[in-house]
């Protein structure tokens, strides 16, 4: 199973008021079936609505079910591969499995949606490595989003 | 030229008796010349064949000819690119050419593709860097594809 | 703005005589706006014109605009993810920021071309990662264009 957690940023203030993440509002937490449709649909919505930050949860591993990057790879405009790299390169400095996830991160229009592996300690550590640049990423993203006049 | 080490686990047994490679049966080890129409369709008939792992050695250069990253991905349903930078990452700690090798790793229906570079250093260093995930990679594959129940 | 550094190797006297940058003459430095389709029409021409090595120096963040490594992907026959992950590798020591360049490297027929970053900081940087491997992987695409008898 896949979870989306759904982001906005808190200058667009989530109407759920559920626990904040890293300083962002967490607009929603979703539990998607493994099916690549549902979540390219899921990750669509989620940008036409404006959400800022998408972050994925399972779903990377090598399992044909296995297919969230793809997934995130066919609706994002472009990828940022750099964000992937850098939670392989935080998570192999605890176990060589981490080289298994095929997490990708990408944007489509202003959002960014970055995949996690699905196991707790998989998220802790790649969000960990991620947290020193997630504000700044939706920040240029929103800034961006704001026109050419800005 | 392109070596294609195709191995098969250990619970297909090869009948070629050839030397064990990380606990893998070696069910064959070919030369192929660096035509990429060659390489593709020897990694296609490798997974038709149930073959859980293929390694290949070479053709991961920068010269026209070197092709068999283009090859693995053109046959690949899913990329798995935490695999070559792991071994790019290792490889990089002993030299920075390691940086101009431009091996992919894929996965096709139930075969793990991974490439290597064309020269022994090269191999033995990539080699020892993914060793630690050879079986756990292969184990996850084999699992997925014995079907949902499993 | 994305600042396009091409540059010809030593024996191909650039007439130009700019400094030189790494050992390579460098024939011309130009700025371009921000717009995808100028900047593939000029890295086919750089490569068209027989540029060995090209450097481009920005739009690789976030920003809509930013499209240098969507224009570098189009007009590459072959990708070296090698030398982009090199590059965040050795930024990324610096700067978790790092991770947010969407940078890459590619080759067109004969020429090498490879994103950096825009700020001063992030070039030099960038540069100094990639310094130890420039040579040897013009040298290597200089020699394969010189025909298969070589």
């Amino acid at each position: 199973l896949v979870k989306t957690r759904v982001v906005r940023d808190p200058f667009l203030r989530a109407d759920a008021g559920s626990a904040s993440v890293n300083g962002f509002d967490v607009a929603a937490v979703e539990i998607l079936p493994d099916e690549r449709d549902q979540i390219e649909s899921r990750l669509r919505r989620a940008s036409d609505e404006d959400f800022r930050l998408v972050i994925t949860s399972g779903g990377t591993g090598l399992s044909p079910r296995d297919t969230t990057p793809e997934a995130t790879l066919a609706v994002s405009d472009r990828v940022v591969p750099g964000i992937a790299e850098l939670m392989r390169i935080e998570s192999l400095k605890i176990t060589p499995k981490a080289a298994l996830s095929r997490a990708v991160a990408g944007i489509r229009k202003g959002t960014l949606i970055i995949n996690l592996p699905g196991s707790v300690k998989g998220v802790r550590e790649c969000l960990a490595a991620v947290r020193p640049i997630l504000s700044h990423a939706v920040d240029v993203l929103k800034q961006s989003s704001l026109g050419c006049g800005e």
